[in-house]
């Protein structure tokens, strides 16, 4: 993912996690979260709700063409084009994290999916973030220790049973 | 360790670390930071910071008779002996965690040892500590989530060495 601040351009390796959220209280809606999360940063979070509502005028802002049901599955494909090509010397899709600020810190930054083709730049789709407070960063970070707490105790059961295995295999081949 | 509030009493497995800080500028001297942790909470954090100052108001108040740099080992004695007990039926040495909220929650805590003998109960030593706030206990949980990430490199590491030996000696073997 390129990073493009005020004068400032670098390589991000960013994670882009998408949830559909079904909420029955007190009437039955679904929202589209979007999260961004850096595996060597455990404060960089970035969050975006998408509701029905909200997604009626990012369509008509950006005129897309899918409806709600149809633009998680888009948008996953979209990332996929851009992960296809990150490697490439020059990229035909690109994700852009652009911010206003001068440090990518405590403002909205812009997720931009931009395709260059030889004649100019087209961006596909631009969504708005907003950067986790403590408490929102607080309950991610905890989220991801309990998931790396599990997968320790699996790693564990794994090495104990690998072990005990290969070594009575070794015992029974040595009689 | 016991949990003494309002009409509440239960036990909690707390994690009691003891921290001594160096600082040098801009006066060389030397803070004991202590927290509460609970493994099974990962929004369980509280903070108690003291200097050799507090030290001398917290040593008349409490009577106490060693001075600030025997004092840790003082404090882990007193702790070992906690711990040494914990399981008896009637234990000589109890920590207990009192709080004035009828919720453990965001209120400070104290933390008493206190030895009880067949006449009555008496307070080796009380301290006073903290609720972390969500900055905190962010900044808390990202340091677990660097550790526990060390330990799950170096517990893959060894089930690939353990695997691969397993496994050469077990073709030698068999050979």
């Amino acid at each position: 993912m390129q990073k493009a601040q005020k004068g400032i351009c670098g390589r991000l390796n960013v994670r882009v996690n998408i949830e559909l959220l079904s909420i029955s209280n007190p009437v039955h809606k679904k929202d589209l979260a979007v999260r961004l999360t850096d595996d060597t940063d455990p404060f960089f979070l970035y969050n975006l709700v998408i509701s029905e509502e909200d997604f009626q005028s990012l369509k008509s802002q950006q005129g897309l063409l899918v409806d709600f049901s149809a633009f998680p599955q888009k948008f996953i494909d979209l990332l996929q084009q851009c992960i296809q090509e990150q490697n490439k010397d020059i990229p035909r899709f690109l994700l852009q994290l652009v911010s206003s600020a001068s440090v990518l810190d405590h403002t909205p930054v812009s997720l931009n999916v931009v395709e260059t083709n030889p004649f100019k730049h087209l961006t596909h789709l631009s969504l708005k973030f907003l950067p986790g407070n403590d408490a929102e960063i607080k309950k991610f970070l905890a989220s991801c220790l309990k998931c790396l707490k599990e997968d320790k105790m699996m790693l564990e059961e794994k090495l104990r049973k690998t072990e005990e295995d290969l070594t009575r295999q070794l015992s029974y081949t040595q009689q």
